[in-house]
């Protein structure tokens, strides 16, 4: 009896691992957040008991205690359960809790890395992130929480992807000009990258959030820097 | 005619993508560089033309414009060609000079995203990188070039994951402890991540050069900060 954490990558099944494939095709439980394709569900077998716990904007979630409890209960009575979390997860996804949750109780798990959008988004909109002569480096935030980070530091990063941004969007973009970023920097927001339905918005921090106005920019993920066009 | 740029993931064939399996299985040219694993070769039909590109630590390589002209040439006269990388290809994988030599003869390309081993290094070996209350955000650098790199600020985030650094691992913990980066500081290596021949060291700033002394560290993952133990 195994859980297998797995990342669904982003877009459809063409995006999950190999590995991720063959186990979702053969698994008895899955537990699983909101999905950027729930056609992924339909690999699984007839038998498999599919259990719905994401959230997505405003929506009611599962909460996190009742998660665990999922797991603990199923990584002990079915053979093969898989927690399927969006992107990678080990990139903000609660897998800490997760893990130790089961920890008590010998459930063995294995954890599978998926495609993260923070490196797919940009190229499957045909950017680079990096390149030898620039983009030497970039950093990687969660723009959750944007009072617990150090924006004079950060500000000060040529290249910034920001992962659950866009209903901070403003205060992020405020919080980068007063960390003394130029306010004429380049931003692109990437929603539902690799997706039929990715859409791009290109700017700078002071216009965009006129260029945006008034829509859904969520799941996207939003990159301040000059993205490497190729 | 198409090619497409394929990250390879890490390891073997459960790290590929399915799309990146399925081409495989239908390539007529693969041009490679050293992979974590030939196995993903066998993939490919008995036609397929396979051309070895790649450098590995202190081999000689394909030079670039060697490999630029076979993209060129096999771009225009196979049906589906695969530039296929390591990893992921838009993350230090040189791809903004191929796609820029290819640009002039309108060949058709397809950029396909892989697991890269800055997310899936330290999850294969059982960490998070980020979680929501420590690891918030972390920088990405290749340790290629140190002296490029402004380490004042770079020194200051918390976790910094660097690929390419074995080589350079002295001086850039030299930059990092001038950049005002504590000689305590945790710091964790993995070679090889998700494959069989997986090593791991561990130590501080100050003790890990003696504690890898005359071993061969490359290719890794360099992670500096205290990983998530889950």
């Amino acid at each position: 009896m195994t859980v297998y954490f797995i990342g669904a990558g982003v877009g459809g099944i063409d995006y999950l691992t190999v590995k991720a494939h063959g186990l979702i095709c053969r698994a008895d439980v899955i537990i699983y957040d909101a999905l950027a394709d729930d056609r992924i569900l339909d690999l699984a077998p007839a038998h498999c008991l599919q259990l719905n716990v994401g959230k997505r904007g405003g929506r009611v979630s599962t909460p996190q205690d009742k998660i665990n409890q999922l797991l603990v209960d199923y990584g002990q009575s079915h053979n093969l359960v898989i927690r399927l979390k969006s992107g990678d997860p080990g990139i903000f996804g609660r897998l800490t809790p997760e893990l130790r949750a089961i920890a008590p109780y010998n459930i063995s798990y294995e954890l599978i890395p998926g495609i993260s959008s923070i490196l797919a988004a940009p190229l499957l909109a045909g950017w680079n992130l990096t390149e030898k002569t620039h983009g030497k480096h970039f950093v990687v935030i969660s723009g959750h929480n944007p009072h617990s980070l150090d924006w004079l530091i950060l500000a000060q990063i040529d290249t910034i992807v920001i992962v659950m941004g866009a209903k901070n969007l403003s205060l992020i973009i405020d919080c980068l000009i007063r960390g003394d970023r130029h306010p004429h920097s380049p931003i692109t927001i990437i929603k539902n990258a690799g997706r039929t339905n990715q859409q791009i918005w290109q700017g700078t921090l002071d216009n965009i959030m006129e260029k945006t106005k008034g829509l859904a920019l969520s799941p996207c993920v939003i990159v301040i820097g000059n993205l490497i066009i190729n």
